[in-house]
């Protein structure tokens, strides 16, 4: 989930090569972690529910539910690093931590709501292919 | 990647209300298996790359750069249960064995498709968001 450090020369070309266009088939690409951070479980259920509005930490943990608090934060931190979620801190008593999507978080997390939904409206149909599926012979 | 059985109470009940729609949003519902197999990487990059046709394996291997043998098995075969990809084994001497995208495995690869379009376009904006991205205080 975290993203990961690459700092070689091959990571350093590919890096400067994505900002003109990602290449998801180039293993050192750094459009994977972005692939990771957007599809991951928790990022696709978190981007979807910031497509509602704001939304405080504990608001989302209730409803992503089954994500642990540390799951949550590191998903927030990625989708942060990439620039669809921002982040504001009230400095209020207590204080209070506010997130919401990006234009660009709003453009990414578009695209996954429709696989979201697609996915959702077709259980049906991939349930019935489960049901006739007959595993591979060893 | 491989598909976890669940067989308790709570998931046969999960199972049974899938059959009418999926909720991502259930931790127990199978679609949350589903979106795992479409959008775990080798997934997506297979889903494309069976867009532009049948594929044998060893195709396969090459055009996903990185994958092992093992995981684009792994991958190929929860597709498979899900009733996206099509597996034929010819014959004939040596044997050989196609891969195609079933109809509905067109319709979610399209999603996929879409997403995957969206980040390798995106990606000059997301590298500066990631350049200009100050880390939270600890």
């Amino acid at each position: 989930m975290g993203m990961k450090k690459r700092t070689g020369p091959l990571a350093r070309m590919m890096a400067k090569q994505a900002e003109e266009r990602g290449d998801l088939y180039a293993p050192a690409c750094p459009s994977r972690g972005v692939l990771d951070h957007v599809t991951s479980r928790w990022g696709v259920l978190v981007l979807i529910a910031l497509m509602d509005g704001t939304r405080r930490f504990s608001e989302l943990r209730r409803r992503v539910a089954g994500v642990s608090e540390k799951m949550l934060s590191q998903t927030l931190q990625a989708l942060e690093q990439d620039g669809f979620v921002l982040r504001e801190v009230h400095p209020v008593i207590p204080p209070h931590v506010d997130y919401s999507l990006t234009p660009l978080g709003e453009e990414v997390a578009t695209r996954v709501e429709a696989l979201a939904e697609w996915i959702e409206d077709s259980m049906p149909r991939i349930m019935e292919a489960r049901a006739r599926h007959v595993p591979r012979k060893a």
